[in-house]
């Protein structure tokens, strides 16, 4: 949490919901997409009336990612518009339906990355369910296929429906604001370090420090690990020490590098600019791995085999985190007091909120604060 | 081994050793480089007489790696000529020192890719010497420091002495020609499968069918694996079920690549040459590796980071394996009945056999046999 912002208090009513407005649903406010270079702009969205297994959400906040940027500008695809992003919700249950027992009204809840898989590959069955075989059923700009192949929109809106099975628990100790960017941030990180099976006295390097970075950091530190920060800017090292960082290495610097060498054990990669991956090959241990977590949309220098061959290293991907795990994450957070430091923003920011992001201006997550956007009966085109 | 190629019977008697003759040791027969442009030719090396933690051994037999011929024509690096290559020795034992327990003369034993190393890094007290972070002592055209700094010359050569800590048993039922290759190729291929744990019922790729490839085949098959054969050339499908290949994939036929899609549990990449990964990443699983065991002189094409982040997967490295992992792969053949299949040359076919090599000539290793190569004693330029 960014010091002297004070948090939003909680919405002060669910949304009204009424199934008969909108595809025996209901419309919920909504900021989003209407073209690659509208911004974001106020929208109505249809959520539908819980079925059995579904959980309604008033959504209190939603952290920003950059992914958002690049979905909503179209830049990896052109998705299907108006498209509504958010994939960090947190808010607090107002309905469920009538085959949920895990979750009651007034539960404080979190939404990730994902609101459906297939639940039958080989993925899916071992609760790893963003690796699912068909691919699972991203939070926005995805087909729903077990609810009409629907367009997910996602929580920079005021309400969400989404099936028990993808819904997490937030515990109460944690701020819910800052708690939101652990759905995306915090498990993207947090399933690399415990697949590695980091612990106590392991070294752990970070690449860039940004939403991602802060939490590998944090989350690092919290498993026990000595953290060593790479950044091409003297500029990051007080930051990188505020959050815990034990080192700190300008990466652009060949001796400070050379220094590195192999001290680390794991390194967790989140620049998603095309980078060069060898000097962090050089300060890995023998059996070290480096987990790449950004995807740049241009191709990465080379990597070099000789120096994967001459200590046994592993160049990985990860992609966030499986359900179970993302719950594990949280209840671990909870415990060791691990939050996102947040700037929140509302509606009205969003646009600029973005162009900072872009521009790297932000410590370290911007979230939106949900009670800033229009209900639909407020609005003129309601 | 090659049907129809007789094994020529071990070497009559021990050669002579006289610890008068140079430097306090004996003179061996060899051939090898004295320039990049020599080609192999008669010379005679110096082996020291052994220290009480030597043994010496009488070279039978040596297999020729693809590694000696980059050596010896300086492709890699310029080497110190003259220069005897050859990392895959099997005799017998000679001779002793007296702080030699666990080898007497007579044994049969072999040598392979390392002669020593620190034996104080952590990588040396786990065991994997070939990670020595000092670096190891390699076999041939390496500086060996407990002994004076000479350089080593390898196993094309009547005799060698090294220390018994580098010295593996040969079991002996094992044909000890064909069981040379186990030396460099085998365990280079062994070693990654053992630390990707392959077991019973995973499912194996080999890349590329020569001295590596071939053992990487037989090897898993043995530990109970499914092993799928990529291959750029229809001419080696044949090849390849014979070696015990239960699928044989045509590599530049996209829609067979399609139809491996997520079909392999680990890939052991042995090709040398730059080549594009990515399609051989999409037929892995997840969690899957894909490890390269090949040093391209030139930079591969770079790996897809979003194939690595949506299946989880690892583009890793590994270097021959450590000594008791080699007398582990060793034990493991002979129970198994794993060789190499070979092709046994004399002395005078060495620049040919090079030159096959070098055109992928060979089914699969060629193995020096070294009653060809004349004593010292018995040229006219000793």
């Amino acid at each position: 949490m960014t010091p002297g912002r004070p948090v939003p208090p909680p919405l002060a009513k669910p949304v009204t919901l009424d199934s008969s407005e909108h595809r025996s649903g209901t419309l919920a406010a909504a900021y989003g997409a209407t073209s690659p270079d509208s911004g974001l702009v106020p929208l109505t969205v249809a959520r539908r009336t819980p079925t059995a297994d579904d959980v309604e959400i008033a959504i209190e906040f939603c952290g920003l990612c950059h992914s958002d940027v690049h979905a909503t500008r179209g830049e990896w695809r052109v998705p299907p518009y108006p498209l509504v992003p958010g994939h960090e919700i947190v808010g607090r249950v107002t309905r469920v339906g009538a085959g949920v027992q895990e979750f009651a009204p007034g539960d404080r809840v979190g939404v990730g990355c994902m609101v459906d898989s297939c639940r039958e590959c080989e993925s899916c069955l071992e609760g790893l369910e963003q690796y699912c075989e068909r691919g699972n059923v991203g939070t926005y700009g995805a087909a729903d296929p077990r609810h009409g192949d629907d367009i997910t929109q996602g929580g920079y809106s005021t309400s969400v429906v989404v099936d028990r099975r993808f819904v997490l628990r937030i515990p109460e100790a944690l701020d819910p604001a800052a708690a939101a960017p652990l759905l995306c941030a915090g498990i993207t990180t947090y399933s690399p370090l415990r697949y590695f099976d980091v612990e106590e006295g392991d070294s752990v390097g970070v690449v860039g420090l940004g939403g991602l970075g802060h939490m590998a950091v944090k989350i690092a530190k919290a498993m026990g690990a000595d953290v060593t920060v790479f950044t091409t800017s003297e500029s990051k090292f007080e930051a990188a020490r505020e959050l815990g960082a034990d080192h700190v290495v300008l990466s652009k610097d060949a001796d400070a590098m050379e220094a590195a060498n192999r001290s680390i054990d794991v390194i967790i990669d989140t620049v998603a600019a095309p980078h060069d991956l060898n000097p962090y090959f050089r300060t890995l241990r023998l059996d070290g791995a480096l987990f790449q977590l950004g995807l740049p949309a241009d191709d990465m220098p080379p990597v070099s085999p000789g120096l994967l061959i001459r200590r046994r290293l592993a160049y990985a991907g990860s992609l966030i985190g499986g359900i179970e795990e993302t719950q594990e994450m949280l209840d671990f957070c909870a415990e060791h007091g691990v939050v996102s430091d947040i700037e929140i923003v509302g509606a009205g920011q969003l646009n600029e909120a973005y162009d900072r992001m872009v521009a790297g201006d932000v410590k370290y997550r911007f979230v939106l604060d949900t009670a800033t956007l229009q209900e639909p009966s407020e609005r003129a085109d309601a």
